[in-house]
């Protein structure tokens, strides 16, 4: 979108954290820590209570919103809500997309990340965090290129043909890579879930890759809570053995999905889950719409849709599904 | 300021990452990986590239700016860039009065915390961090209440006489918390430098606690990029026996401080230090401010002037100041 004259008609910006509780830190050694540089050095002792388990959530209301509901925007695994601001190589990010659109916005860092903070192991957390490497980054997570063809040496770098993604701007999107541990599933979905328990009315959720699972189950544990679920590419679902679709039956549902997925052994293991709960919410009766990018034509997406090149054009798409159902006040 | 009718007038939200470099983590053992709940384990090699020593950086651009330059908000310790929006009870903070006073605000999470991430320990980071408790927070750096006054109970917990901190949303403020370290001084330093640098025209800063030692040394390190320096309660401060004053002769300053520090270990260890680099300021001829809240008869206020219940009467002396200074264009 560029630079545009139009102001955004800002009502509030704001924060607040969901779930959370008090933990006690027991059987840790007295420290002494230093404040600032050069300051005087103090004992203290780090036993005591700390909070753990709490999501942030910043929202930008606007003064005349349009959407049948605020717009939640999910990151992925490893990510943060910096997902959704301005794209790796500088332009507006999906967030802009979408307030110009009408839509307020809450964006939130899951548990154990960003602003959310994490707590420490293992005296809270069972285990250590992992770092993607921006080999993993490239080869695996968001699909850049084939094994092999990521280098220390951008200039040996190699990417999938037509690939949408501006990895000249690569270590700015590494950049916004934050730890991530393996063991704390349960508690971000709690904090999802205590999330859509407070927004009114009932929210639009847009998640991407790992929160895609956290968006489905959120709607099958309050599907009255949840107005509909825009997933991108994501990295699983439920089960449709021990989830009943029927339960989220009036919610609709998009799922949109990138290129070069069948080229990538973790996305070839991790799509089929999402399409067994998609076939279960089509039996239900469940008003579902799958976007594949590749199949509609547009070729070259990674698994970073709201970062690639086309990047208004995937949320104009969302946006054009939003408004057939209704989601768009004014629309129809 | 509650609900009000007028609009912020937002031209554009975004966030960029400054510093930051690709380090080579190496020698760490294979690991195994589940993404999403009931999906599949990958086996996966941890050694290879990432990013570190990166602050992240959220940007809201107003149509009509009337700032002299962008105001930059830096956090304190074991704190994030939420400081600076809604209080732990739930008002408007300074990133809304400041917008709605005219500035453009760029707001940071420092290296180490929030969305700028951290790094691998004992890799990249040489130690571990810590976790400050409610403890801490409430009788040590937040200054709420004397040694031995905070408790589990909330009902018996005890507060200094007048404190303006809403002591019923400590939980929620202390959700606010990141771990932190006591050994990335340079790293931040160097990446407040990185961002004085590219804020264009010359920035404003508004510094908490820690980042005021930051601060203040941006502004010795690049004087021409920093229009002024504002502090509250800064725990620490450049050495006037090793750093000259005179490089900032040109730069107004001002320090506010809240209350019962003298009452406290910690503050009354680390203010001394401040007042050292003050009276060199006023000794090399700098136009500085001192507002002791308490000297001016506004008591109770605590560490987290931003939080308190008079923050917008605060907010209201360093907009004065900040117009007495021509810093507001159309004050004079």
């Amino acid at each position: 979108m560029g630079e545009t004259t139009a102001a955004i008609e800002v009502r509030e910006i704001g924060s607040f954290f969901a779930a959370g509780r008090m933990v006690r830190l027991e059987g840790l050694p007295l420290r002494e820590r230093v404040s600032t540089p050069g300051g005087p050095v103090y004992r203290d002792d780090p036993n005591g209570e700390i909070v753990a388990g709490q999501m942030y959530v910043q929202f930008v209301r606007l003064m005349q919103p349009l959407g049948a509901g605020p717009l939640l925007m999910w990151h992925g695994g490893g990510m943060t809500g910096a997902s959704w601001e301005t794209t790796p190589d500088g332009r507006p990010g999906w967030q802009t997309f979408f307030l110009r659109a009408g839509f307020d916005t809450y964006i939130s860092d899951a548990v154990e990340r960003g602003r959310a903070s994490w707590a420490p192991y293992p005296q809270v957390y069972p285990q250590a965090p992992y770092f993607r490497t921006a080999r993993e980054a490239w080869e695996d997570t968001f699909r850049f290129g084939p094994k092999g063809s990521w280098h220390a040496d951008p200039a040996r770098r190699q990417t999938y043909p037509g690939l949408r993604f501006p990895v000249q701007s690569f270590e700015a999107f590494l950049a916004a890579s934050v730890p991530r541990w393996g063991c704390n599933d349960v508690l971000t979905q709690s904090a999802y879930d205590a999330l859509i328990a407070r927004i009114d009315p009932a929210a639009i959720v847009l998640a991407h890759s790992q929160a895609g699972n956290f968006a489905l189950t959120c709607a099958l544990n309050a599907p009255e809570r949840v107005r509909a679920v825009i997933c991108f590419d994501p990295s699983g679902a439920p089960d449709p053995a021990h989830a009943n679709a029927e339960r989220v039956k009036d919610v609709p549902h998009l799922f949109v999905w990138g290129d070069n997925w069948r080229e990538n052994d973790f996305w070839r293991g991790s799509r089929p889950a999402s399409e067994r709960w998609r076939d279960a919410l089509c039996e239900a009766g469940c008003d579902v719409t799958r976007i594949d990018l590749p199949e509609r034509g547009i070729a070259g997406n990674s698994h970073v849709l709201m970062g690639d090149s086309n990047s208004d054009e995937i949320a104009g798409l969302v946006l054009e599904w939003m408004s057939s159902r209704g989601l768009v006040h004014g629309d129809r």
